[in-house]
């Protein structure tokens, strides 16, 4: 196996594991943080803008680690820093 | 085995992984939230408009994180960059 | 073991694999967010139409993880486009 | 070991692994969901006719995740399209 | 290993697997059920009909998912497609 | 190691494996089952008769299960079907 | 190492296996039956007899089950049918 | 290593596994019963003798199950049927 | 390695492994046995010395899952019977 | 595999398990967070701000572990300070 | 490697992991019991004396796992039987 | 691989593995924190300043063990004093 | 690799794995009995010395397991027997 | 590989594992301990003081656990005695 397909393999493995594991943890903190809210409107339905906006901002916050690993994995497919070393070397190496 | 195949083996297996293991948190927290709206429309039924508004964004910023996995093992069965490159090698070293 | 026989036992193992894994998660949210219902409708029988609503539409949601589980699964088996290129390769070269 | 080998004996353990561990989470959902209905009946027997309904449109909706198993399995087992398309290969090669 | 010898191994390894684990998930969901109609039945005796048809309902639901795994183990070890072939493939061979 | 010997040692350990693992769901879901009788005839002592009824059949239904498990076990050792094939061939073939 | 050994060894540990990890089961669900019926009849000591019997239907039909396993264990250890066979035609092949 | 060797060794690691693995379960099952025991006499005093008595048959009935690990353990220390007979083929053999 | 060195490897090994397993069970039913006797004696002063009666019942018999554990260590350390045998035939052989 | 190689694998590999793994403890610990606040607000409105400045520095605190992980896999893919020790020798080698 | 050196590397790693693993359950354990002795001081401080006397009694009970894992341990480390003889046998073999 | 490739590789890892391990007990620990305390200033909000000082405090003692974890990493990243030397050796030995 | 480095090797990673593992049990233990003091001092503060006392002792006991991982990894770092025995005999060949 | 990189791997490795791992139970136990605070102090304002004392009495107790696998991973990073040792041997050999 060559170089560049070790290192092709362990990427494409590498981005569904990000992402699919990097999925756990927010979906079930977005589903407690909702539940909570919507247990916390039907109790306060007057408050329930200001319910809103928390819910908002704290989707926001536990979004964003799933969004690092989206990041990770897109950089990791189609911006690999060593994929693109290691392919000029090849090319360079076989031109 | 020739580099192609262990990409694509590698590609195959990833992009089940991510999609089974990405349903694993989504759906749990997709449950949790539509039982808190569902409790929540029981004891507070005037406000179920405002409820089911928030359990539907709710729903959809959880999705995402499942979509994420789609998307992902998408691009690896279908739009794998690191297989075309190595395919257009093979078939220029054949060629 | 021939590239072709790699590429079918993985696409065998991992569309079972997906699919049994996936189904983990989805039938646990369902099951949750259908015990909320019930219990919903057994405390607030008139809004039981806007309870079924909702979980209604809470399961779809749900169900969807397990359906994108079942499309890879059916996508490996019968729409592999890995095993299409190398069994068009293998065939080409032994023709 | 023969390439048939090799692809009977996956198509065998993943029939049995994926039946068996699908089987983990619908049981476990239906379970919570039925219990909640008997729940629901002893609490307000007189929705028992809605309760029931809900019930099994739940069931019906969790089942189909263990059913999903179930048809894979069941495609793995008697209509494999990899065990197919290598065993007239071997055939052709051996007639 | 003689091929026929692979595959009996794996057969009764996946016999064994597939009926013990997927005794683990409806024995628990049933048992949850069954705990639940007994509560019910205590809590409102009067309708104790409603909630045993219930009850059996949905344990044949659960039960659904075990037998599977017990058809699944049952064909592997004594309608295995494959031992089938390859054993009238090695009985041809030897004849 | 003959072709007899690994059958009879995946045998062996399957057996033992089915019948151990398969123990531990059905005691799981008959202790809550149980529990649930007695707390049920505790709370109404009038409808004990029907609550051992339910219970009854809940405890068979869940002890089906592990019945299934001890069922394969017993057949691996005592009636296994791949073992008397290769048994015979191999007697067959010495005599 | 001998076949005769491979079948020794094996058959010890699956012995030890199979009893030990088949009380897990068992124990905490007569645990938890156990600890039901204390409470039970600290609420309702005037059903102390019906809930002692019913107790010990329970215990009885989950202690089958860890019963099981200590058949199975008993059988690998003294009446192991596969060890038999090899014996008898080892002794035989040096008799 | 010699066949005396590997069953010794499995032997004394089956032993040590099966009386640690099987004390796990007995322990907590009997932790909870007990615990159960001590609530239910502080809350009905004068039933404490019933209250005793039904401990002790569960604790009886929980401890079996440790005391059959226990047993099995000795049986593999000091009374194993493979060792006994491999010793004698083996002295025989050296004799 | 010679047979001895792997035996009392072995040996030591399972000794550790044995009694710090064991002590997981033990302690933590003992810790809930005592957990509930102290909320008892809080609960009911008067029954303070019927309490402590059962409660040191319940830790020695859970203790003696413990005291299993130890004695089966201490055996495999200092009695071992698998060592005795070896040591004597390998002294033999070298005398 | 030369050196490079095997860096840019363990750095892709780490790059991706570090976020995602990371993801989980903030995702759920912000869920958790976000829920109580929302619970808080619902049951005291008029303490809305306080409890919003409070969640606010408490979602902080919380990211900051999730943006460690974040900032060591950019440093392992973009500034890994091995690989442009190794880089430089590998050119000053072949150069 | 020699033999001494196996002894004193599986003596090293099974004192460590013995004392270790065997901390997690009487750590627990008398947390548990602690914290009902507490909670029970605080609703009953009459008992104070007896409650400490059962806290002290228990934890005396739960330390002994513990000790039981350091014993092994010191064993292990500073009076390894089986390195005492096998010392013995290579120095007097060296000698 | 030469040595220092071996430094180097398992220094990245270690590095991603401890920062994100070492995130999932304090995220969560400060989750739990946070909750209290916004439960609290919910229920006597004229205790908030006290409550946020006990809050900032506690945060700041868990994440302290966040902090060990990142300071680790970046020792192993930046300061490694085993890569140090050999890397002195190596230019050495190569000058 | 020689024999010191293997010793030296398992020591290190010894020390590590005894005092981390070692620190989880009692953390929690401790985090547990703290926590109930914690509430008890709020339920009852006239009982505050009481319950401190009695909180501090516990922690002593809970700790002490700590510390036997702490000593035993110390012990293996600074004063390990087997290194010294095997140094000198190293050193005394070399002599 | 050399002995000397061997150790340093090792060590590296430990350092990061010891410290993350370290930090997982006293970081849940502190957050639990501080919250059981956080509440105590919203339910008993005017026993601030003495709650606050208690607390950081415990959470000193609790972050000592964490700070001797903080002392042991910086021993096995920069006073490593086996690694100086090695390294004067080697260092000797070499000279």
């Amino acid at each position: 196996m060559t170089d560049l397909v070790w290192i092709a393999v362990v990427s494409i493995f590498t981005a569904g594991l990000t992402v699919s594991f990097g999925a756990l943890g927010p979906a079930l903190g977005e589903g407690r943080a909702a539940a909570a809210a919507l247990n916390a409107i039907a109790q306060q339905p007057d408050s329930a803008s200001a319910l809103s906006r928390t819910l908002f901002v704290s989707l926001a916050m536990i979004e964003s680690t799933a969004i690092y690993c989206f990041v990770v994995a897109m950089i990791v497919l189609f911006a690999n820093p060593f994929w693109d070393t290691i392919l000029q070397a090849t090319t360079a190496a076989a031109g």
